[in-house]
């Protein structure tokens, strides 16, 4: 079983993670931990600060020589920017002479959609900074890097993910082809991660539009993974389904709404003999799914067929032309603070939410297999899907 | 912190289901659990045996006199049916005399939607019963027994739950106004539970239909929260927050394939301008929300407002005019089993959506409140509430 | 990973037991679960309750035909008193009029040693009935069960238990020869559960004196396990060690004051040449520990030796010459209540014993070789044997 | 809900600890967790390298200010030493040039008593280097900084920790009177942290005897925890039991071979007539008890009195006059690797003793009492205790 948390403030001085429970003989490097950071900051659409921002990355337990040992995984990922905020950000007291400047002043002007106003009340502040400072969404480069864990783990195994945006804002993108790990290069490329170039010069049309408004935009992105076995996760309860385990760590991304497996919703509004994937053996004897709008899960468990899943994001909640609220200092109306910020941030989220699936699918393929090390894990994988009848052979095994 | 389990197949002897962590003074009687099964029975499209079966239920342990003790509390629920399936479920070996009749006949030919091929994969079996008998919807009457108690301990703190049918196949209901509390009675009298009277006979209408064309339907169902303090969850950790976990939960119940959080994927086609809350304070001085857009969670906590989770339901599997598939026993291909069923099980579906979504609340209460005793935990919110400052006070606190 | 949990009162209509997580293919049966319990009733110095009580257990869910299916498996233990329980231990609400009688009147005498007075303070109570039904070691019962379906699973891996009595009293049984699992009829048989045939004399003659006196004894039990694979838990994480696992279970037990590993408190007053098991290679190229003082775990893990552990437990807390106390009604001193009692349940608490470590090292079993069915997991079990190098051949491997 | 991981490896860049679930408010500085630090390299027998290390510490995140902000708190400790082992420890590969000297060489002879040939089998290593690096003792720092967080937390609340050495190798202090939290200082000056001077003497010759012979010495040492209020933990189910968690805690520590609550094992030596504590009601109306022998701990939970748990280590298992063991490059039979070590640890496993029980209390105090800050939880905390009904106050309420 993982185990994994994140710690850190968006202006602290590092963010820390540590993830607990993965096998030894993991091929995992800083530079793949960076390289994946530098994929979370791509995407039309962000402020300037993240397109030259570098993050400085460091691998402090777990990894020696480029390999996992079995014992925890930390990774630290530094502010660039820290030494601005060491006094407003300092752990330890500092006086109040050297608390002075703009970004010293308590923020009483909570954000309508962030969470500011209910963090205040719940933890007892008059100043949303210790909110904010948790909930941005700078923590999602900590979970980033610990799913790079994952999916280098998974990629030893053959499973590997894909991850696009299908709309942004108004803007649909309903390809009948998905991409494939072969398109990943393809996708980092394109300004908002899409498939489709037509689609995503429409989605770049409506940031710009949406910039000049002073506006923000959200979208949707759907993870794929190509590769598994069928099996994982479980119809025997609830918590073990991998369906539930992925809507709870897509839900769990900051600013997503919605989560949907497969065709989701549009399953909803289907007759059953339009709604359901049936089953053949093909020509090779392989058993298959004629169409694949389960999203590659049923009944709790992978199928082996393409696992498909979407995340709604809702669109940045800092808005330029700025939404009204409260003053709690007097209790007054007024607009909202205004961070800088993003216009769209959907391409983003994408990564976060590839890594989300991945940390999800790496537990679940531990859960059945166990192993210490990958090797073992890889073994018992194999195993599995020898043992598996002819009769029943399917995609994935 | 709740831990619950159940077991028990859907032909077996009986549903077992604990709950460990309930608080001493919940105030819970074997007929409002009995209630809350009935609830689920009800729905238009249900096949006869929903109708007329009467569950059986005994509260085994932790309650005494009307009240909660503290300890864990179990519900067993029994199966009415229980004598004609003795032999084919029994725990025990039975002789191969003992096993003859149809119920008796492994079932080789899995059905699309359900768990039946990938779970006899997973498992070794060469069998779908074994799969079938567990992944079964009768389950979730052991999860609605557990949420009942659920429901009354917070109902005790002042949170009550509604939850109305808002698609049924291509049928929409997007009234503005939304049910309340005091509109539950109206709701179960509605045979598909929708709180609009003409939606509900275009409902009616459209599950009359399919039934005629040997098909089924599925839809999407919301669930309510009303009387929430603001601050259940939190954001400092993903799965700290409110809205992942009720994904998690509500994801986790057969045939659900998407969930959203209050406008969900629609948000995602707005602009930032016209998708959040915002804040203003009202007349007597409470902090409100101008819409209810984010239902009533940001930053992953409950913000007092109405609390608005939305479940999507995939059409039933098992399907009249029989979907494709192959015998495992001959991997030739057929039609799949086709199990007696219903036509479209939405308005159940919601009665088990709404006992998960209890479950996730009181879990949430005790996590922030503690409390060993309904008594205390309502201490400790009120004591929590009253603490608030007034600029800070806001709906719900 | 194993999640289990029991529910019921010492007095109600049955306990409840639900573990989640078991693979499928475990041989278990009604008869295999009632002579589990059988052997928790035996053992010199038990009320003339134990021997002739019965217990009826059913397998609710999770097994078919004699194999557990892979979903959580479910067993009640009914309670035979139950007719003359059923007024004061009702669920639902009871008239005052059927309340007569001793039964029903509350207990305000706390018992010393007991969870009676601290449970009435935490809860709320003033009445330590609620309290006792559910703290009494009755509960056990239903640990035993499921530690039976650990037992029998581990079995059929070639994984078997042991537990004999060490001391009751001040009568130490300091053999040099450890029982094996060919000695656990004759163990048994025995009155104490005592491998030595001249400790169990002394051991029952204490018994004898000590109720003459209106006393009651505890003692000490040991837990072996012969057939373990090396690497059964994991020095990288504090609760991933498999002694943590066993001394939080074990502790756990009604009654235990104490825990240790191999020689325990006697290896911390012997000097470090002397105290731990040296390694060398034997005639067959095998590696072996030349001593077994470490209890057959080295850095939390199985190092193939067997594993053996301690658990002391405190003489039983009602006893016959009662202990000074309070009443609760009006707070006056007086003498605690006297439920009827034993006079030592040591060779009971070992079977307890046994089943919490049988769960224990089933969880360690899966976490480090996964599985779905006992087939598979014995699989990666026996692939991992084979995987170790020569060199590293050991006692288990 | 408190969650915490550990990572880094001995001779890595840092240690990095991060603890989850702990509310805002805590006071909590830099200095604290270094002196927190210092105290664990105290100790008479500990090697030249403990005396005058000193710990860089850095409060990574959830702490501002010198207040806890109620999300994940993350502790990094640099390791001193780094530059000598930045190549053999570098997370990234290293050329083969870059790995000469002794540091790199494999270690083939694994210690007795220690994790080194064990792991290698569980991992699949031919050098027990990746073994002993994360299993050794210097990750207990990374305990002790979170556990001093729990510790500032209990002491806003009231509760305070007390850990002494009762027992070094054959020499034990059995005194009458506990040390309270007025005698820490004292204690930490103590060279062996004994409370009594004499019996601390003994141990200081028994440290020095042992040194010149070539030897290693463990002991055992007791920690008291003061002001807890009466109901933390549960009897409702085994793993709610306070002294199953504190068990689990304690024997979770490096070299700890056995653990007991109050007088342990002991008490199992005794007739129940004078195994308990007898309550009586002192002449302000105080519900006492007569005598500690139950460690402040009845039914699982915490009585109000002194809490008292004890812990076995066992000698330094890297004892000066070698173990034997084999070289698993050859198989051949030699002696053991020597790494630079101690004579005795004990009573800076004192330390780590008492930060793992102040990590369990506070955890077994944010569930009985929740809260979001401390003022929350103290509030919580105080209505419970002014709760509880006079015929009911106790000690700590």
């Amino acid at each position: 079983m993982l185990r994994w948390l994140t710690a850190g403030e968006s202006h602290g001085p590092e963010l820390v993670a540590i993830v607990e429970g993965m096998p030894a003989g993991i091929e995992i490097t800083t530079s793949d931990v960076q390289d994946a950071l530098a994929r979370r900051r791509l995407g039309y659409g962000r402020g300037a600060r993240m397109k030259f921002e570098q993050d400085e990355v460091q691998l402090s337990g777990g990894v020696r020589h480029g390999l996992s040992q079995g014992g925890p995984i930390a990774i630290t990922i530094q502010n660039t920017e820290w030494p601005k905020w060491e006094q407003v950000m300092s752990a330890d007291p500092v006086s109040p002479e050297e608390l002075s400047g703009a970004r010293s002043e308590p923020l009483t002007r909570p954000r309508p959609g962030h969470a500011d106003f209910t963090g205040m009340q719940k933890y007892g502040f008059l100043d949303s900074r210790p909110v904010l400072e948790r909930a941005s969404a700078r923590e999602t480069a900590a979970r980033v890097a610990l799913g790079e864990v994952a999916s280098r783990f998974l990629s030893q195994l053959g499973i590997n993910l894909v991850t696009h945006t299908v709309a942004i804002g108004s803007v649909k993108s309903d390809s009948d082809s998905l991409p494939t790990p072969e398109d990943v290069s393809l996708l980092d490329e394109n300004p908002v991660r899409c498939f489709s170039s037509k689609d995503s010069e429409a989605m770049v049309s409506e940031i710009e539009d949406c910039q000049k408004s002073g506006d923000t935009l959200g979208g949707v992105v759907e993870t794929l993974v190509y590769g598994l076995p069928p099996g994982l996760g479980s119809y025997v309860h609830w918590d073990r389904k991998l369906d539930s385990q992925l809507a709870g760590a897509l839900m769990g991304i900051q600013a997503i709404k919605g989560v949907e497996i497969g065709d989701g919703f549009a399953t909803a509004t289907r007759r059953g003999s339009a709604a359901h994937d049936e089953i053949f053996r093909d020509d090779e004897g392989v058993v298959k799914r004629a169409t694949g709008r389960a999203g590659g899960i049923e009944g709790g468990m992978s199928t082996g067929e393409v696992l498909r899943v979407r995340a709604a994001m809702k669109p940045i909640s800092t808005v330029p032309k700025a939404l009204a609220t409260i003053d709690v200092k007097t209790g007054e109306a007024t607009k909202a603070h205004h961070q800088r910020s993003d216009v769209c941030a959907v391409p983003a989220a994408g990564i976060v939410a590839e890594a989300m699936v991945a940390l999800v699918v790496a537990n679940a393929v531990l859960e059945k297999f166990g192993g210490d090390s990958v090797a073992e894990t890889k073994r018992n994988l194999v195993s599995y899907l020898e043992s598996i009848p002819d009769v029943l052979k399917s995609s994935g095994s």
